[in-house]
């Protein structure tokens, strides 16, 4: 991840997905919170509607798998680790459309999972941690996804 | 589906597509290929790729989710039924990363699908059926999906 000018972790995630995912960018994308084991990610309707005027699941999708990859990505670089992250296997549900704007909130899939993805990474330069991510919904998650997240150390 | 002059399928879904999905138009995806059971649906890489230069997981997510959307429209159109079709559970692998031009594959899990489809919206108005996509890797698929679509007859 390039370092931007400013000292908040998520305006700088933010800069850099916007500067080199032209699909984040088209998404609209914004990194409204990071909290250390909580990362949120928004996006409006409108450039990410489908043809029933409701959010296009592959907007859902994509929305989902950025917020774990920056949790990561924000996780790491905290504990001054760079690396590469690369998502995995990944399931996906969908329980009812969104009218409006999409809200993904990602947690780790267990509180150890930071610990137990540094601790790999020091001794063998690689690890995986795994991510849960939900879209709110009007009573339930809209959608949610469960993945697991490969990081790599820089050499 | 609205209906567009040309008498070609799949130029008919591209054009709705790229008129109605505006990240699916941000992508530049096309659909190149239909024959009932199979369809190919291509994006290039520029707009689709990530920060290490490679395809954005996202875009593939979205890819391998509008061939397996778009090869139930199609079947479903071709039997005079119109429907809504909404993803459901969804399976996503990522095997290697993609460094050119994505192209999809989605076929149904299994050959009888659509006409247990078809025959559960003629009974009861909706129905479901399952999809298998992959998209091209160097000597395996790069990335799959398994997703299960549902559908709902219009009244």
């Amino acid at each position: 991840m390039d370092l931007h000018d400013s000292d908040d972790p998520a305006a700088r995630l933010q800069a850099h997905i916007l500067e080199r995912i032209p699909l984040a960018r088209a998404m609209q994308l914004s990194v409204t919170r990071f909290s250390g084991g909580e990362i949120e990610m928004r996006a409006p309707l409108q450039p990410n509607i489908n043809d029933k005027g409701c959010a296009f699941g592959g907007s859902m999708a994509s929305l989902m798998t950025l917020a774990g990859w920056g949790l990561i990505e924000l996780g790491l670089r905290a504990r001054g680790l760079a690396c590469d992250i690369y998502v995995g296997d990944t399931q996906l549900r969908y329980r009812e459309p969104v009218w409006g704007e999409l809200r993904a909130v990602a947690r780790y899939t267990e509180a150890g999972e930071p610990d137990r993805l540094a601790a790999a990474l020091h001794e063998r330069g690689k690890g995986r941690a795994g991510v849960v991510c939900e879209i709110a919904g009007e009573t339930q998650p809209a959608a949610s996804l469960a993945a697991l997240f490969f990081a790599r150390r820089h050499a």
